[in-house]
């Protein structure tokens, strides 16, 4: 794999499909490499969104299955017994969707991969609307978790987040700009036939449509009001 | 849990057996969790040894399996049809040993348990003998990646590798003061029903034995002089 080779982080939903787009331009296909981590979350639809987004980029696409349902039963991303939150995703109550220390296992997992093939650069789509809640979408912690993978392997993996800066409006315009196929991302954290719109992922991507004054392609299953902002 | 809960990143190793013994002095068993990755090496005897252990001193042990083949075919660890080289534990033929971004996946995941029921700390083995070769067992990768499990995490899990400067011999010694059984750990990377006495690892675990003017309890394949330094 030459210098340009990378690892995208990649869970088929509107932030990480962006990211792909992004970092596939200006490098071939064959350069990129995507990785989807099975942890137990419910929105499994994310992965189905996944495979067809690579099928169609021409990227090879690698799905990692983890098993820590014993280990890790404090998030209700995890535990299907425990209710979504429905208040805005920036509301305290967003919490129990935290999976602890998830970023920080799936972003090592790349980075050994990239460090097997002698890719330079693991990509992950942090943004800045995640980080009222998750501590592991901030940069300080991308900047020590790069640190730490650029010391531990030969080749030297970096971890990059272009969006840590860029809020969910913004990824959208993004998107849009790289004619991203939206309707082949999955945000919904209920993982149901059409989005839910009431769960924070859900709320936090209409909103980021409405501000670009673009509907989103998505079915949903309540009527979303698209006209205001 | 308790501020002084925390967990061992336990391979059933004489080096983890060691800690695991070393952590638990002024501690209750209870405060104490270990954690075993399986990750597709050859020598899953040491996991059998781990499980005893924990059984003996009373210890919560978690197994958790990775299934990373398709990621990590370069090692000889992982792939099993490449021969393990018989120099020295820190020649460069022992390159082959390396798995790539081995150790930041596990620790992660033990951050991510240890995040998920309250513990502070997580604990691994590294010691001086693997500086050589293994980078992802020095002091700036273990700063490194402790700062950014801090940050990631809602209890700000520290990882702590107490041995880092300590070389093996020391913690034969260490082992022995804290009565380790060290005939319940097992560390030839080959895996047969004795330790093999040629391997890298091997050599280095006789070599540390004899440094203390000790004879390891464990059979070996071959005839071992134990006599001389």
């Amino acid at each position: 794999m030459n210098s340009r080779g990378c690892i995208v982080l990649f869970s088929g939903g509107l932030d990480s499909t962006t990211l792909l787009y992004y970092v596939l331009k200006g490098r071939k296909p064959e350069d990129v490499k995507a990785l989807s981590v099975i942890y137990g979350q419910r929105h499994l639809r994310e992965i189905e969104c996944a495979k067809e987004t690579c099928k169609k980029l021409g990227v090879e696409h690698q799905i990692v299955e983890l098993h820590l349902e014993k280990l890790l039963d404090n998030s209700a991303l995890i535990d299907h017994g425990k209710k979504l939150p429905e208040e805005h995703y920036t509301h305290e109550s967003q919490k129990v969707t935290v999976v602890p220390g998830r970023n920080q296992m799936m972003i090592s997992i790349a980075v050994a991969w990239a460090d097997n093939i002698g890719a330079k650069k693991v990509y992950y789509a942090a943004h800045a609307n995640d980080r009222a809640i998750y501590k592991d979408c901030r940069y300080p912690f991308v900047n020590a978790l790069s640190r730490a993978s650029r010391l531990g392997t030969d080749n030297e993996v970096e971890v990059v987040a272009p969006f840590v800066n860029k809020y969910k409006s913004e990824l959208v315009k993004i998107g849009t700009e790289l004619g991203v196929a939206f309707a082949l991302t999955w945000s919904c954290y209920k993982g149901g036939k059409k989005a839910c719109g009431l769960c924070g992922t859900c709320q936090e991507r209409v909103e980021a449509f409405k501000k670009n004054g673009l509907k989103d392609p998505l079915p949903y299953e309540i009527e979303v009001d698209w006209s205001g902002k």
